[in-house]
C-alpha cells in the first residue's frame, strides 16, 4: 500500500530537510507525502509550493495528512457501530471507508472465489450461484441511503448538548449501489407465485437472518456487490449483501449466503428478540420496513461555533425511505416559523437530499430547526408528538425533529424540539 | 492510521495462527484485518464465518484484502500521469483515491490555515480569499465527470490489442464535487462587466496557468474544495481547484491561488506551447475546451476474456461535456449494425453515463463497439473521419471509436474502427 512505501521511504527527519532545503535554495526537489499520521502535516508544507516540485501520481491518491475524517466507533465489539462524520461531509455521496456499519458478529472475511448463495424453498430451480454467477446477470446502479432503524435512539433517550451531527445521526450515509435486481435471480429459480416471503441469511458470526416480504424482491431489491464505484468494502457486506432500497438497515442482510422463499414469514431471532418495537399498551410493531422521512442539519451544530455575525448558509441532509424529499423547511425561531430550504437537484428517490437556506445572523440566541416532508405527505413529529404516538419505549425509527441552539458567543448545542 | 494499526499488532503468523485455531475448533476468537497487502488473504479465510467472530467496525473501513484496484501511472514524475482503472469499477462514481490525475510540476503540499486566492484585474474590490472564506458563500454539489484533453490519445497513436480500458481511457473519472459558484465570488468582487476573459493560476512548481472566458464563470464554473463528500484529495487540488463542467481537464486548474479579470485572454505558456491543438496545413486550433462527445465499452474488454457461449451484459460508460448524453448504440459486428442499449438514470448533465445491453455470444470472432450521441445530436467518428477532419498530428480531444475483438477463446483485443 501507498502508506507503507511513504513511511518506508521517508522519515519525518528526512521531510523536514527536504522542505527546509526547498525553502532555503528555492531548489526542484521532488516531496513527498501526505499522508503520514504520526507527523504534524505542517512540517513539511514549503514556504513557496511553486519553488519546489512536488510528488508524482501514486497507484491511490491518498488524503492530505490535515483532512482526517474519521468514523466515530461506539463500541470496538463484534456487536458494535461506527458512525459517519456527517458535519464533516458535503453534497451527498458518503466515501465508502466513511460509510456507517453496524454489525452482530463481526466482520467475517470471505473469499470471492469461494463464496455462494443458495436460492431455494419455494422455487422450481432451487440454485447455488458463485458471485461470477451473479456478476453475469442484468446489472442496476443506484445512489441511495442506508440507515440503521436506531439512528437517533441515543439523541431521543439521553440528549445532550453536546452531540454531533455524527452522534445524533452517523447511522446514515449514501452510496451509489451497484448489483443485480434480485427479481432476475427469483425468476433464474423459478419462484412460485404462491411465495409471500423470503429469508435472507447471512454468513457471518451472528446468522444474522431477515424475512423479507417478496413483493419487496419483484419491486427494487437487489444483490448487491458494488459500491461507490468498486467492490462492496468487508464492513458493507463483501462480496455481496441484500440491498433494499428505504428499508431498515439489518434488513439489508450482509455477507448474504442464503434466500429461501416461503408462504409465511419466518419469525427469526432477529426480529422477534429484535427489531420488533414496543408500543404503549403492551403491544408491538414487527416488520416496520420503511424508514420514515428524516432531516439533520450538519452545519452549523456542534462542535464548530459561528466565529461572526452576518449571512452563514445552513446546510443539511434530509432523506426518506417512501420516495423522494419533496421539501424541506428550516426554523430558526425553535419552530415556531418555517421558511422553505432549496434542495440540491437533481433530487433521488430514497437518497440523501442536500438542503441549504442563507441565514443571517444578527448575534442573538436561535434554535434552528429543520424539517422535511417526503413525496407522500409525510413530514416529522415534534419529540411530544413523537414520543406520544409510539411511547417512551420505542426503540427504533426515530424521525423526531433535531434543532441546534446558537449561543450569543456563537457555539453551539444539540436540542429536541 | 488503520492499515498501520494493523500492521503493528497482528504479524502475519498471528493472522495464520487465528484462522487455523478458529477452523480447527470453531472458537469464537475475534479475528483482524482485510488491508494487508503483503500476505495472501486467503491464508486468514476461515472454513466457516459463522463459527468465528469477525474484527468490529473501525475507524476507516478498509478494503477486503482480495480487491486491490489500483490507478496505473505512466510516468513516475511530477509530470506524469495516473489513470483510473474503469474496467474495475461499476456505477459511475470513481473512489476519489482511484481518480485520474494529470499534473505538471508535482503534487504541492498545502496547509489549508495558510491557502490564500487573489482574485483581481477588471474588478471592483481585489480580495484575498481564505478558504473559511470560500466554503462560507453559498455551495453547490454536482456529479461530473473530468477528463484530460489528451485522453486517448495513447489507443489512436499506437493501438495495441492489449490495451484495457485504464490504458485506453483512463484518463477520465467522475466525482460529486463540492464548491462555491464562481458567479458568487465574481459579484462580491465587482467584477466589471467588460472583463471577457479570466486568468487561473495554480500554486504548483510549474505556476500552471489559463485564461478561461469569463462566460463560464457567469454559467457554472466553480471553486471546488469537495470532492464524494470529501476535502479535494491532494492530486486533486487540495485545498481548492477551479472546476469547469465538461471542460478539459487542464483548465480546471488545480491549486488555485489566483484569479485574474481582463478583457482579453493570457496567451500563456501552457496554451500556447500546449492545449493548443495542430491541425492540417499548419494550422492551430485554440481555446478548444468542451470535451467531446465519448465512450467506452468497460465489459468484456482486454484483459478480461469470456469463458463461455451465451448471454453477457456488456457495459460502459459515455460521456459528454456538451450536456446529457441522448443515446448510446452498441455494434457486435464492427460497426456494420447498430442496437441502442439501455442508459442508467437518472442521467446527469456533463457526467459519465453507464450503459448496458445484452448479447448471446454464439463462440464466433466478434467486434464491439459503443458509439455515444449526445443532447446536441453530436456522435462520435470513425478512426478515419476523425483523422480526416483534425490530421493526424492532432495532440487532443480523441473521441473516435473504440471497439473490442472477441476471439473465437474468448480472449479480447483493443481496435480502432
Amino acid at each position: 500500500m501507498k502508506e507503507k512505501g511513504t513511511r518506508n521511504g521517508h522519515s519525518a527527519g528526512r521531510r523536514r530537510l527536504i522542505a527546509g532545503v526547498a525553502a532555503g535554495l528555492g531548489g526542484a526537489v521532488v516531496g513527498q507525502a501526505h499522508d503520514d499520521d504520526d507527523v504534524d502535516p505542517r512540517l513539511s508544507v514549503p514556504d513557496d509550493s511553486t519553488k519546489l516540485q512536488g510528488p508524482p501520481p501514486s497507484e491511490l491518491g491518498a488524503r492530505s495528512g490535515f483532512e482526517k475524517p474519521r468514523r466515530l466507533v461506539s463500541r470496538p465489539e463484534p456487536s458494535g457501530g461506527s458512525r459517519t462524520p456527517l458535519q464533516d461531509l458535503s453534497g451527498i455521496v458518503t466515501p465508502s471507508d466513511l460509510h456507517f456499519e453496524r454489525h452482530h458478529g463481526g466482520i467475517p472475511k470471505i473469499d470471492p472465489e469461494r463464496y455462494s448463495l443458495l436460492v431455494h424453498g419455494m422455487v422450481e430451480r432451487p440454485t447455488v450461484f458463485s458471485l461470477s454467477d451473479l456478476k453475469r446477470f442484468p446489472s442496476t446502479s443506484k445512489l441511495h441511503f442506508l440507515e440503521c432503524s436506531g439512528s437517533g435512539g441515543a439523541a431521543l433517550r439521553e440528549p445532550r448538548e453536546d452531540l454531533s451531527p455524527q452522534e445524533v445521526d452517523g447511522l446514515t450515509s449514501t452510496s451509489e449501489w451497484t448489483g443485480v435486481p434480485l427479481a432476475l435471480i427469483l425468476k433464474e429459480v423459478g419462484a412460485s407465485p404462491e411465495a409471500r416471503w423470503f429469508l435472507a441469511e447471512s454468513m457471518d458470526a451472528a446468522v444474522m437472518t431477515r424475512s423479507i416480504p417478496v413483493g419487496k424482491a419483484w419491486d427494487d431489491a437487489m444483490i448487491a456487490y458494488g459500491q461507490n464505484g468498486e467492490p462492496l468494502r468487508p464492513g458493507n457486506g463483501y462480496p455481496a449483501r441484500l440491498f433494499l432500497p428505504g428499508w431498515e438497515g439489518n434488513s439489508n442482510v450482509k455477507w448474504l449466503r442464503r434466500i429461501e422463499l416461503s408462504d409465511r414469514p419466518f419469525f427469526t431471532r432477529e426480529e422477534t428478540s429484535k427489531y420488533s418495537d414496543p408500543l404503549p399498551g403492551g403491544k408491538s410493531r414487527m416488520f416496520s420496513f420503511d424508514m420514515d422521512v428524516k432531516s439533520i442539519i450538519t452545519f452549523p451544530t456542534f462542535p464548530n461555533r459561528l466565529d461572526g455575525e452576518g449571512w452563514w448558509e445552513i446546510r443539511g441532509i434530509a432523506w426518506t425511505g417512501r420516495g423522494k424529499i419533496a421539501k424541506v423547511e428550516i426554523s430558526t425561531d425553535g419552530g415556531k416559523s418555517w421558511e422553505d430550504a432549496e434542495l440540491q437537484g437533481p433530487v433521488h428517490s430514497m437518497c440523501h437530499t442536500r438542503f441549504r437556506k442563507l441565514w443571517n445572523w444578527r448575534g442573538r440566541p436561535a434554535t434552528l430547526v429543520s424539517r422535511a416532508t417526503d413525496e407522500t405527505g409525510a413530514t416529522q413529529p415534534t419529540k411530544q408528538e413523537f414520543i406520544e404516538a409510539r411511547g417512551i419505549g420505542t426503540r427504533y425509527h426515530f424521525n423526531n425533529l433535531r434543532g441546534w441552539n446558537i449561543r450569543r458567543d456563537g457555539t453551539i448545542g444539540f436540542t429536541l424540539i
